[in-house]
């Protein structure tokens, strides 16, 4: 089934917001079995809007389209579609209702701009959006394609779509079809030589099922789909096929389910009720922001030190002077120190350390820009690797920041 | 003159990166006076290319395309594109002299496939990618609309649109008119209210100029852009009006330039020859690694300290237990603590600290999701102010990192 998304809005066309709302859309959908075929970004105009329609749904079964639907004089998206769908804009009082609960949940007043978001295109099922005011609207065309109207702010729009769009949209369009995903994360090997092994595996799979391979800088997500008649496909067959998926890659999964290198680290750390840190000079605290960035990990993080000069290398992590001038602060001896000093210093059973050359600057024909070393500590002692990372100082900070939450997980998982 | 931009690549349809050149491309040929009026999204398939670049290049004077041209199978733009515009495909030495002097510089060794790419077709202006191995194609049509095709990666396509690309646009299309610019950030006043504030300046604009602005949260981007027949327009005219655009912003100008809220702080305490560091819970490590992402930072930035747990800030920070327990982590007199003990251990003359509550767990009715509290500190004093910040985890740790940054290089431009 094909699915075209059109992302509305002046903000994106001008580069003032970065879209991310369509690739998860596109994701999401894709475990139920939704090929994105086109994403289109149009400004805040009915001619831009309508063509843009008129187009996807020529060819797609599904069109979903995000934002356009603020109070604001900006947002024409809702009396465009009540135009192309047909029938008047009524007021429905279960959207009233819903944005004065929202209202009241943030403790701000409702003014008439915000009422007006109450007014929905007769020709339109509503969909309340208990997490914004802007409700969401389903149209249907008589030749069954449909299109789905969602707002801008991705909060809302990740939200519903995961609760209760998604799930609606495999009721109208597969109602009597199995559509179920297993998800494991790979490390160690590359996107081709796990094809490769694979590849039996693949061509074997029973019809309605299939690998999805969605790699990312030094972990690939490997998802398992599942889409058929009832009759014939379930819940049994797909643990059968994920039982074998294990097998087949068993030495690369570094875990079952769906997770981030920072959740897989934080969850290995926290099956042994131990604590983490991190001391990091060439990741300058992206580790400890990675890991914040996950709501609840207090429970297990305590804290980081961003040593970046060598003053505070010595100073404040207890790595000796001497050793840096020695081997320079890139180097096994002073990343093996960073992270027993911050282990200690925080008290805290596991820690991830860095020291590497992010860029532009700062490299050497010894030491080109890219090496990293990298240290993680645990109980059962402490190990240090260095690698050199390609691309820019963007892509090197946050490939380092990847390979030291992985390697620490990888750690503890070999514990005896 | 219209713009659209097409973006090839099932990896960006998929969901599995974020497309990020789009947005660049459209910023920086807006201050050249390019409207771009769509962005398409396409996956690596020969028929939907196609499509694509047709219904493009009717109403777009510039299209230009991103991805596509890498050595693989998947890339098919190269030979799609010399059969749209005819001729043969051609081997272009100066282009395999380009790819075996970045794969030197690289220290990687050629392959076939790589010296494929050295093959253009012969209907294109060949412009060098010196920062990487995939050619740069102009195509230019009978009617006069061009067609652009850029690589994919974007450390690529950024450099060497600001570098090359755009020059050659503007050189095309407007050969005898002026294009300059200014930006200044602005602070302290929402957009609505600036451009209330501006409404008469904006009117009074002489033809060829306008002001655009570019809100992010807590910092507003003013641009004002001049274009124009160079008798009537030049530097004179964009110096004269940028000038009054300072008088009239005064109040709320905090940097005058194009900058971010990292930048800019750490241009105030460059300024003096002082050091920054960081003291962070909420924001957990977010300051230092905004900081550290600018190449460059070491000669002021020496590091931080992520005290998520209590513990930390007593024990590495110097925050008495009794503040913590008495007042509660989230509170002014916690986070001067914390302020004042990162620059005493990181012997640094300025610093920044935040305590807050990112959510979505962990609010209170006294201290909602949102709040936090800041403080600021140089060789002058220490300030601290609270704040309830909007929008979900990530947009809470966002905007506070925002507001610490700005905070300190505000006290610090208020020096006498």
């Amino acid at each position: 089934m094909k699915l075209s998304i059109i992302v509305i809005g002046d903000e994106i066309l001008l580069g003032q917001v970065t879209d991310t709302n369509s690739g998860f859309i596109s994701r999401t959908l894709g475990a139920y079995g939704w090929e994105t075929v086109r994403i289109m970004t149009v400004a805040d105009k009915a001619d831009d809007i309508r063509h843009a329609i008129e187009t996807c749904m020529e060819d797609s079964n599904l069109v979903i389209t995000t934002g356009g639907l603020g109070p604001t004089k900006d947002d024409i998206t809702k009396p465009l579609l009540c135009e192309i769908f047909g029938g008047p804009m009524i007021f429905d009082e279960t959207v009233a209702e819903n944005i004065r609960e929202v209202f009241d949940k943030r403790g701000l007043k409702l003014n008439p701009l915000t009422e007006a978001q109450a007014m929905v295109p007769q020709s339109c099922k509503v969909i309340q959006n208990r997490l914004g005011t802007a409700p969401i609207m389903w149209f249907e065309r008589r030749d069954g394609h449909v299109l789905i109207a969602m707002p801008g702010v991705p909060f809302e729009t990740e939200g519903m779509l995961v609760s209760s769009v998604a799930p609606m949209i495999a009721e109208r369009f597969t109602p009597d079809e199995f559509i179920g995903h297993r998800v494991l994360m790979i490390t160690d090997i590359t996107e081709s030589a796990l094809a490769q092994r694979l590849e039996r595996f693949e061509a074997e799979l029973p019809e309605g099922m299939h690998l999805a391979y969605l790699p990312t800088p030094g972990l690939i997500r490997l998802r398992l789909d599942a889409i058929g008649n009832c009759g014939t496909i379930g819940e049994r067959h797909l643990d059968e096929a994920y039982r074998q998926l294990c097998e087949e890659t068993a030495p690369y999964i570094i875990f079952k389910g769906d997770a981030t290198a920072a959740e897989i680290a934080l969850d290995a750390v926290r099956r042994h009720g131990w604590k983490i840190t991190s001391a990091e000079s060439c990741t300058g605290g992206d580790i400890a922001h990675t890991i914040t960035m996950i709501s609840g990990c207090s429970d297990v993080y305590v804290g980081s030190v961003v040593s970046y000069a060598n003053e505070i290398k010595s100073g404040v992590l207890g790595v000796p002077p001497e050793l840096i001038e020695r081997h320079g602060a890139v180097s096994q001896e002073v990343v093996t120190a960073m992270v027993e000093g911050v282990a200690r210093l925080m008290n805290a059973e596991c820690a991830v350390a860095t020291s590497g050359i992010a860029g532009p600057g700062g490299g050497s024909d010894e030491k080109p820009v890219g090496t990293v070393w990298t240290a993680v500590h645990t109980p059962d002692g402490t190990e240090a690797f260095v690698k050199r990372y390609p691309g820019n100082r963007s892509r090197v900070i946050d490939r380092a920041t990847t390979e030291a939450l992985l390697a620490l997980a990888k750690k503890i998982n070999r514990r005896p």
